[in-house]
């Protein structure tokens, strides 16, 4: 019952304050959030400054989509540092070289929103406020370029009190606190699930969902990814996910399939805890389960269907209509065949038009070349490189295998043709991988695939 | 045992780490914590990362003052932001007036330490070991004053690690953890105790000890403050602190004395979490011992002593030599008496330097006067003014009470003749206190000392 | 991931004190529970007694219920104590007299079954699976009454294990462990409830749940009680369950309505833990909502159908027929004109076998009358008492008002014709009507009902 | 602040459920504890039970030795069960062997003390005073043996309340709470420390200390156990407990000392935690450290000097003094040689007398054989078998290794000359010994010592 008390003291500290604060502002009309926030950052006492900011929360929470604009118009248009103020820093920097100067400097740069942000956060819910707010803007953001530079100012502060040394590893079973759960069902977006009795089975001794937390937040996870325990590697994602599924001794598996990673605060988007997610995962797993050999993904690719349309519409700057072409030489026989079309890629296209569930057979190996392709031979820092692969590859892992027809939901089969990928963590490679794939652009890959890059290779370059 | 997992994960991590940098760059020598840091600026893999901010960790662990102090050099020297950088991007955003380019500029603007200090954040124990540079630096600061820019990039980031709204308030028992316990022991600078059983008998049941943590930071205090309940206000310390004292039943108390506030961590010295800790200490007692009435401080006068001195030497320039002498007009014919010297500075001089003790009676009424002014009568917002009285006041409470000879310890005595102060928290008065204090240097006191203040005060002003 | 070490220590223990007790016992035939428990009985090697214990956990859960019957049957013929021994013991001891002799009388008295389920307590998750045991007995032991013995064990066993003094109140809110919120989903009986959503709704912030734990089974709730913050008594029962129904500031709130209260353990039936968490409730709410001034329930009168339906076919040896007759004295009028029947009891169970919601106005009055003549007026220590009267009366309640209609289910009109009480628990007088209702057989009522009282416990001496 | 609402809370129900009693038990006098003992047994409400509990608790804390011998005179005289409810029970349950009345003799047997002690168990602190009464039971025992059927009643409750399977096992470091290390410091009986400092030393990275926990107590270690992690098996102690040592990295010992077990409260003495304690110890030692190796204890042999001084007097039933000759045979030569007699007893009789430290040489060896007939050729079931050898022996460890002089603080110089004991815990062999030593009370060793073992057999059964 103590957030009660806290409640209270906030609301009495609040309402005393303001009974002084519009004594001695009598001018202000209250009306507008844009007098609390300049209140806030004018007050002197801290006393004030938390009732202030509680005021703030609330009225934010209050405010429609449209008063939510109006605000951030007033963020981006009131409180953004003032260039003649950095002009005067700037200049008095030069000319003095000094360190105190360049303190001023710095002062002046920095938006008098990061402060308001700061305060903010003092407020009892205030850094729970501050993520709502950012998600917010982010939907508002493609509408409101102005908006850009708040949200940087947003993600200047959430790196700072968001650094992973401040992170905590839990580990989610249906022992974890209810609000922590729906939080899990909302956010899983990879592979969506109907509710709470699915939930229980997805955390059932066989499965090890683990997410991380911020201290402060208790019941907010920041980011979660389920594990499952099996036997030999997952090719297929409806085993994992049958709701009828037989549940194993987890004591008896000898691989871990991470089948899928969300993030589940959309207000904390672009932070990467990722990575660190992945490595303490790893980890946990080899110790917990000692028997485990295999840590493996079952993963999407997100562009494949995007790419391979580009590239038969010849409207793809790096997968071009000639490589398409020329990796589908091996299959066009196989194609025409099953069209009549003699252009390969005429034929590809005919096909994946029609039903593809009724042309698994023909498809398989044309596609699997594709994605081989799709994956390993686009530039992997340019814009059309597939995002999943750059997580894991730059997190160390290598592509495994690639699994025709592995995920046939609707979703799946518009993004990649139902094809998906599995990308191994081998423990004593993650380092010597990651290294080469962030130095070197070099993609790890199985010998069974390397095998088949290798061809494929020398026909992306000379097609 | 889950720590020592985590210890040889960074290990082996560490390790591959290492191994693999060697290789790389086989031009570093290794010799130097400045290789560690740029290699540790210029990573690109967070494995590797982790790994090297570990080693730093370690590494500045083992140097002796000396490497401290040519470590920080290196901090402030090597890694400084860049004035031609600057220049350059503030030229841009000057021409452009953009967000992006002043995104730049802030980027330009800020030192390559504060990513330094962010990075080694990701290590395990990263915060403490950075907490405990800072209690290096500043021990440094004087004799190196170029480490000033340093120790802002600090503050900065530990403004926004530890803001207010993270941290949470504990009460500290004798069930606290003994790591806790001991670093109270260890940083009760106001009353130093002898030990272990000494604490026990501070954490009695008449005693409530409050901290405040960082959730990050489970074993580290970072401010804490003592309160004794008891029957009537105290204007002792002795009794407070007897290790004879007879124990009472804490819900028979009407009155809280927080005798003892102290900073816990040296590296946070300059971060003002007191005000917010008070603040919720108050609430906690009031909810918790529904019967208190009183809460109040028994605190000391830091520079009393040195004031008056500095007074009667008129070396003092708002405490002048006329000011003092008149102030002591009323006293003029005891002070004479007493010593058989007329001018009355001369004799309180005199009395001073002998032994205090054997004149308390003489001495009593002339210093409370003068302690008065101390108090209430240097500029609120000039440099003399009392620190401790500052902290109180902008706090909202009020000066309740002036105490002749109440620690009458060889520190205390020195510091203050002896002398402490009582300032009252009147629940309902704090905002109106704080507000009249910060806003109009109206400094809040009990009825019995206005009548005395309006008196001297008008002395003062004519002196 | 500490459960698991736990458990693969407990399996290889238990592999290797198997293989050397199939060495050591061959003739064992391992085929039967009944070996294993006696095996455990007189094993004298702790080793081996947890892995057996363990093993017998195990085993048990996988019998069927013709299997748990057998095992029962063998509890009840095999592991009984044994009368020659008594015979034995008691002969010595009527002997000697001696307090050597009375212990071995009382370990001969002690069934072997008793120190089986200590045996069977140190397995992991021991209490757990003898609690389901217990569950399951309770359901056979109709049909077998040669069960009964057995229960006599478990009761006395689980009134140590789970004494009040151990047991801990927890406030259940949304951020508790799912596992738990599911038993409580589960084990909701008064007012059953539709799922996740239902729940949640039930777990606002105007609504607080309470549980006892037992320290050892930290995810299983004993008995759990759903308090309704609302303003003004509550009367029916479809505010507090409306799913759309407004939340309110709970500090606004100034009446606690107690509207459920249950066992969610059946292992535990019979000890009774209500009447401590009634008291720790009310005295957490008034601390934790000062402003609440009533603490009343909304309940059920679980056999007032049975017993009028019993009294109008005149075979109630308490409420008879005559008694019937009497009461319903000042409604005869109401009650003929109504269905044209002169006799008022005849003209009663007419309008009772219709549809009694097309004839509430009628109907209000004459069941008031009779519901409180049910409540007050049978023997408080009779059998056909109400047992939910008897629960609060018993706790220090009094009767505070009777609702006619006031849940208009099904389930609740084959019941009590919808009718509901509100016993009501004034702070100040609930030892004294403690006290007067033990001890006097005196029941506590509003004066309200009080003066109709002691109208119609006149009619009733006298018919 | 919570426990103090409770406090209130019992207080207020005590001083309300006092005045009642107060009111309709005119007649007590209160003078008497007797009379709260018996109204407690006696009361109906539960209300007034829990505040009856509470005062008892608090008059028994302000008891003095006197006070509470007649308390427990009380207990002994007046609440044993009654011989003639006993006879009359009896005589029912002979004539119809039903269970009902096997129950009623049941009830009959146990004694009115046990329902007190369940009784005032509800009281807050209810456990932690029925621990405390035990103690000093104990303490009185020998003085009135009629206080045994007292302690039977105890032990009967403690050893349901405290069954292991409720037991937590708990590490405890410098973070656990002060309480809990304070009990260690003053429960530390085997190797006695100075204080906090040498218990911190104690508590570093390279000792682990294991304490078990019941749920309900969460700051009472029952007994505990610490192991030093080492390089190579200790033969000696004072390097374990040398205040000045160098702490070694935990994860590069080999070797495991369970070097000092205490049981950490005398109120449970008599309650064998400490086997299942050592099991768990290991296997948390085991998955903690895997480069554990060896798992052995440092243990004293308590009866080690009693024993040879008994047979040396010819005092001793079992190692007689014609089998300490027969021993001492191979080393006659070397104890005349050194003292001049010819008669090997009389001259260990003589070298035992003076210094034996200046002995060692000559000692060693001969004290050496008679310690290993001490511990291996006793009757392991006798009364004179070595209690500590007894515990590790019925545990599954093997006798390992004899160390002479390893540890010569003067308190182990009187017990064993000095001598300590390797018990060793071999996993895979610990349930093999375990069922030999209980079965077959078959002794394991080692190797080394197995070969004296059998040359000195035949030497004591000839003898």
């Amino acid at each position: 019952m103590k957030k009660l008390w806290l409640e209270h003291f906030f609301d009495s500290i609040a309402d005393k304050g303001m009974n002084i604060l519009e004594k001695l502002h009598k001018k202000h009309s209250y009306k507008d959030i844009l007098a609390l926030c300049q209140m806030l950052l004018s007050s002197k006492g801290e006393a004030t400054g938390i009732a202030l900011s509680r005021k703030l929360c609330l009225s934010y929470k209050r405010l429609d989509t449209k008063g939510r604009i109006n605000f951030f118009d007033i963020l981006a248009n009131k409180l953004s540092s003032n260039p003649e103020t950095i002009k005067l820093a700037s200049d008095k920097y030069f000319k003095s070289g000094s360190d105190d100067d360049l303190a001023l400097l710095n002062a002046a740069v920095e938006s008098p929103r990061q402060n308001l942000f700061r305060l903010i956060n003092m407020a009892p819910g205030g850094t729970v406020t501050l993520v709502a707010m950012r998600a917010d803007l982010l939907k508002f953001i493609s509408q409101h370029p102005n908006f850009k530079a708040i949200d940087a100012d947003f993600k200047h502060l959430f790196r700072s009190w968001f650094n992973p040394g401040f992170l905590k590893l839990r580990i989610i079973d249906w022992n974890a606190p209810a609000t922590v759960i729906e939080k899990l069902i909302d956010n899983e977006k990879v592979h969506k699930m109907s509710g709470w009795e699915d939930m229980k089975k997805r955390l059932s001794p066989d499965r090890k969902c683990f997410a991380f937390f911020h201290p402060a937040l208790p019941y907010e996870p920041l980011i979660f990814v389920v594990v499952a325990l099996v036997r030999g590697i997952s090719t297929k994602i409806s085993p994992l996910l049958d709701k009828n599924r037989e549940i194993i001794d987890p004591n008896t598996a000898d691989t871990a399939i991470l089948y899928t990673i969300n993030n589940a605060q959309p207000g904390l988007s672009g932070l990467s805890f990722g990575n660190f997610l992945i490595k303490q995962v790893l980890f946990e797993l080899k110790v917990g389960f000692p028997k485990l050999k295999v840590f493996s993904t079952l993963s999407p690719m997100p562009n494949f269907t995007r790419t391979i349309q580009a590239a038969i519409d010849n409207k793809h700057s790096e997968f071009t209509y000639e490589r398409l072409q020329a990796l589908l030489g091996d299959y066009r026989n196989v194609l025409s065949k099953a069209t009549g079309t003699e252009n390969a890629v005429d034929a590809l296209n005919e096909l994946l038009k029609k039903d593809i569930s009724k042309h698994k057979t023909i498809l398989s190996k044309p596609l699997e070349c594709l994605s081989l392709a799709y994956l390993a031979l686009l530039s992997p820092n340019g814009k059309h490189f597939d995002r999943v692969a750059n997580f894991h590859l730059s997190n160390g892992a290598r592509i495994e295998k690639i699994n025709s027809f592995a995920d046939i939901s609707t979703n799946r089969m518009q993004q990649s043709y139902g094809f998906m990928v599995n990308y191994l963590y081998e423990p004593d490679d993650i380092v010597k991988n990651h290294e080469s794939f962030i130095n070197n652009d070099k993609i790890a890959m199985s010998k069974h695939l390397l095998r088949h890059y290798n061809k494929i290779a020398s026909v992306w370059k000379t097609a």
